[in-house]
């Protein structure tokens, strides 16, 4: 009997807890109707059969004399949503607002979709000052004009003193692309990459939690614009934020039923962000990032896709190769492999 | 100076100070893109100029070549969030997951779209029992089927213990129409109808707060098979949740530029719904419905009209009418006018 389980705050962490939850949930929500992808990043509709010339549309089906008018009509829909409710929400080189928007935007990015729109729910405690609110809404804006994707709907919500720790916002966004790029897209061969050193927002936050002074300041950014340049290049790609490096990549090499070796001596971590972990004692692979992409690169693309990637992302680089078999594994400098897996243990909660 | 103002509940009760929050947030938060609609429930994205045949395919406009192919294309995509923190979570006839799913399918079809699908962002308390969690993803389930609206993407996070109270749902929902029911569409001479009476949803909320036993339930249901039926037939409609009847029908009358005369000898609120309203204190015109609309018809359709809404809600009514000039008043059984204002004083919170 599992009627006096809790939630626990692992339940939400994006490791391996998460996991287990999600999949009891999608057990009681099976429909997906005609959505795809709805395991990955975002979920993925395809309006190609919705678009049919006004006299011709006949209910649930495209009768033949539409198809000619179809033609080439390959837009498909990407759709996602993320909460955030993080301590604290004001932090270096940004706050709840920024990364509301980073996350969102970036969600539909990976997808290898162009963000539409986003919508913006906020909940808001009592008494919270509105100053900080409108510094918010402000950092949002910041996102929305550096991204080109405008706020477009939203609801806000105030809920009494006490019952809520100063703010939630949950972002969710439309994007649209031609050609999804899907977590599970990695062949053997591939090489992977990051678009930069991986972690600092983890850090960053946990430091300002702690009063700890650091150089360090949140990765957000929207990835919008850069995956733009190289997505033709990508067959697989995702941002590492919650349960980190590890979290995301061994999800990918599932998804894709490939091994992954990644390189220690190319590991995508500053020194800083090392040193900080093992001063908090936290395992830099579940490090979150908010600004970043991992991704899978046919070997003969690799060159272009890093000179594309470098010209804005001088840390982009090659972290680490696909082949045949399952399973993640850090390739040590002594040439030993390590397996990387799904975090299993606590979680740091609250930054992202 | 404004630096030291605080949130207040009234800013997120759907009333007067909730519409100036919103008018500041929006004064900041200005570009919309190529949106449409965004001060309506739902906010408006037409899909015409992207579907175009990949080959002609020319970055940000539609070459001369492209058009026979898109000639009567004229889907519109509409999308829109709503978040719910609402006291108790369980409560007669429904419970927060019930309302987080309605909410969002009915601003979607007030709009006149078919809604696609919806994206659940749960932030959940620490220590949050298990299978109240599962019992409200089963309600959530139930209205995805009795919909047909599926849930396709979503996320889950869990804040420590006393950071939130039990469960915040932010449901988000993409939908498509080729013809928008607007906010401002009514026109004099219209008739205004309800699809049901109004205001259970709230009376059921606080009585089950304050232990109060009636036979009343909430009135939450999806209304996009309902709205469907008629929407060839609506000028305008939405759904009055927040702020009720009166902050919904000024709204619409304000966007309209019209004048609207409600009629007292049939307004839509059940005899116990007004005793429970008069005993709590609280003005009927503010209470919250879940599953029901208000529309404008014009007066050539209002008998097809509510022919067909009658053989599925029986309670469907005139309630008023639209004219030249502004406001919107009561008239009263002695023929005297009482004006209809956007709620300025408390609201109640937490109903929706």
């Amino acid at each position: 009997m599992e009627n006096d389980e809790r939630i626990e705050l692992d339940h939400g962490g994006g490791g391996y807890k998460s996991w287990q939850l999600l999949q009891e949930v999608r057990g009681i929500l099976k429909s997906r109707g005609d959505w795809q992808n709805c395991e990955d990043d975002a979920a993925v509709y395809d309006l190609s059969h919705l678009v049919i010339p006004a006299p011709d549309r006949v209910e649930g089906k495209a009768p033949a004399a539409c198809l000619p008018a179809r033609q080439g009509i390959q837009s498909k829909l990407v759709f996602t949503s993320d909460g955030f409710i993080v301590d604290p929400i004001f932090f270096p080189g940004g706050d709840i607002g920024k990364i509301a928007m980073c996350g969102t935007i970036n969600d539909l990015s990976v997808m290898g979709a162009k963000p539409l729109g986003i919508s913006l729910s906020i909940v808001i405690e009592e008494g919270f000052p509105k100053k900080d609110l409108l510094k918010i809404i402000g950092s949002i804006n910041k996102v929305s004009e550096e991204s080109g994707v405008p706020v477009v709907t939203g609801d806000t919500k105030v809920t009494p003193k006490g019952k809520l720790d100063k703010i939630e916002i949950t972002t969710s966004g439309v994007g649209i692309t031609d050609k999804i790029i899907p977590n599970n897209g990695i062949n053997p061969g591939d090489v992977i990459i990051t678009s930069g050193d991986l972690g600092e927002h983890s850090v960053t936050l946990l430091a300002s939690r702690f009063n700890y002074k650091t150089k360090l300041q949140t990765d957000s950014k929207p990835l919008n614009k850069d995956i733009e340049k190289v997505k033709d290049y990508l067959n697989a790609c995702k941002d590492p934020t919650r349960g980190g490096l590890a979290a995301n990549i061994v999800e990918m090499a599932e998804k894709s039923k490939v091994k992954i070796i990644l390189d220690e001596t190319t590991l995508p971590y500053k020194k800083e962000v090392i040193a900080v972990s093992e001063l908090l004692g936290i395992d830099i692979f579940s490090l979150a990032s908010e600004g970043r992409f991992i991704a899978a690169v046919s070997p003969d693309d690799k060159g272009q896709a890093l000179a594309i990637l470098r010209k804005f992302n001088p840390e982009a680089k090659i972290i680490g190769r696909a082949e045949k078999g399952s399973g993640v594994y850090l390739k040590t400098k002594l040439s030993a492999l390590r397996p990387i897996e799904m975090p299993k243990g606590k979680l740091i909660p609250r930054i992202c």
